[in-house]
């Protein structure tokens, strides 16, 4: 779909990495901001600075994009979307983990995904806390910053970690029953607050998987595109209107996603 | 108990503190080389880089004490002990959450407490990867670096996120209705892989509590100390041979601890 250098996905590949890089380190501008309130105990004031944060670096984002690439559409978490139907679609959470930011456990971060003619090509996620880009493009394998990554080597889930998320959109129902097989099986688990960071580090191998009955888009779609190209397996997250309503995420290495895939109750496209 | 300066709790703490400091900073050396080691793509000889730091940090710690205070015990994971009748007595965690460590997740911390007199009376988690030194002791409040620090006001659990623990040395069964529980009642966890740096998150009011049903001393003992002079409540962790066999830990502010309490299944002394 991309016929020129200037138009083409690689540009924006590139462009992808330093916003997400630029807008992480906006957001931890705030997160420093945070840690002062708390120390002057000014708590009623924490979640006012979260939430202009997540408004002020979308707002960032936002305006870079359309800037470099004016053709393209956008969707935010925060600011909605109403050209969805255009060829190339960047989708961005400017602050996932908000909760982890909020409260000060250091793990969130930036979340960005292009999806081109309907596919998801393009997924960056940057941590601003520990300076990790995590960062693939359809074709060009997945990295952490300047070393190519990969999904855990493990052949059985005792052999490593699982990261699992969940949220009220779910019923405690839809993600029990997971863990509980997980932990039947000699398995255990993570959740640090962030499904885009769990999904990059699952594609990054420091997670053997990462399973959410539904994320939407915004954080679901950069760790399909990560541990797709780092060599991994994962649902069909576009499937069935995911774009528009979320989906459930499962995502692992090729030897683990069967096994995992056999645990999750809800219907996995 | 104590009778001078020299042999006062407070020559321990300030000892503790500076100790728990220097063998953190030993333990993320090795940290540091477990990630060149991965860049090699040895994988293999990450556990032994892991298990080499458990044992040099333990060992570190141990003599400095042994050197400082040579009439006290020490209790530690790796070393085990033979002193516990000691009336003094070191508990030590070189790397609490070693499969975080293992994996590079970022959240594993050196914990150490004290006993004295069978009441736990210090307890101090140091976190090299952000610089955070959590530190309590009895009757001087407790203290994130230079700052006090207290449990979260939330008055029910949808206020904040909650710090969950499990292990197979307990069933799934053991664990899982709690968290049913909590996400049933609006509440939400996070388990970031150390139980001990999860409970001084807790002290410092970043999660709303900490629940694990089966905690050892040396991970479970300094969030006791920690949430207690937090001005939280606790279980009594002590009670019934926890020292021998550990116990179920919880913690929180008073405002939730009897809330969350009945959720655990477990006696809960």
């Amino acid at each position: 779909m991309f016929t020129s250098e200037n138009d083409s996905l690689m540009a924006r590949y590139r462009f992808a990495c330093s916003l997400a890089e630029s807008g992480g380190k906006l957001a931890y501008e705030f997160y420093q901001q945070r840690e002062s309130l708390q120390t002057d105990h000014k708590g009623s004031d924490l979640q006012d600075v979260v939430s202009r944060a997540d408004r002020e670096v979308e707002s960032f984002v936002k305006s870079r994009i359309a800037q470099a690439f004016p053709d393209d559409g956008f969707l935010g978490e925060e600011s909605g979307s109403t050209d969805c139907d255009k060829r190339v679609l960047w989708v961005v959470d400017p602050i996932d983990g908000t909760s982890a930011f909020l409260n000060g456990l250091h793990t969130w971060c930036l979340s960005l995904a292009i999806v081109a003619d309907g596919e998801p090509v393009i997924g960056v996620v940057y941590d601003p806390n520990h300076h990790e880009l995590f960062h693939a493009c359809k074709g060009q394998g997945a990295w952490l910053n300047d070393l190519r990554i990969e999904p855990h080597a493990a052949a059985t889930v005792v052999g490593g970690v699982m990261g699992v998320g969940t949220s009220h959109r779910v019923s405690s129902g839809d993600f029990l029953p997971f863990l509980d097989e997980l932990l039947q099986h000699g398995g255990m688990f993570v959740r640090n607050g962030s499904g885009a960071l769990m999904s990059a580090w699952a594609a990054a191998g420091r997670l053997i998987g990462y399973y959410e009955p539904h994320m939407n888009p915004w954080d679901g779609l950069p760790g399909i595109v990560l541990m797709r190209e780092a060599g991994g397996a994962t649902n069909n997250y576009l499937a069935d209107g995911g774009l528009d309503r979320g989906n459930p995420v499962l995502l692992a290495s090729k030897t683990l996603y069967s096994q995992l895939q056999q645990w999750v109750k809800q219907p996995l496209l």
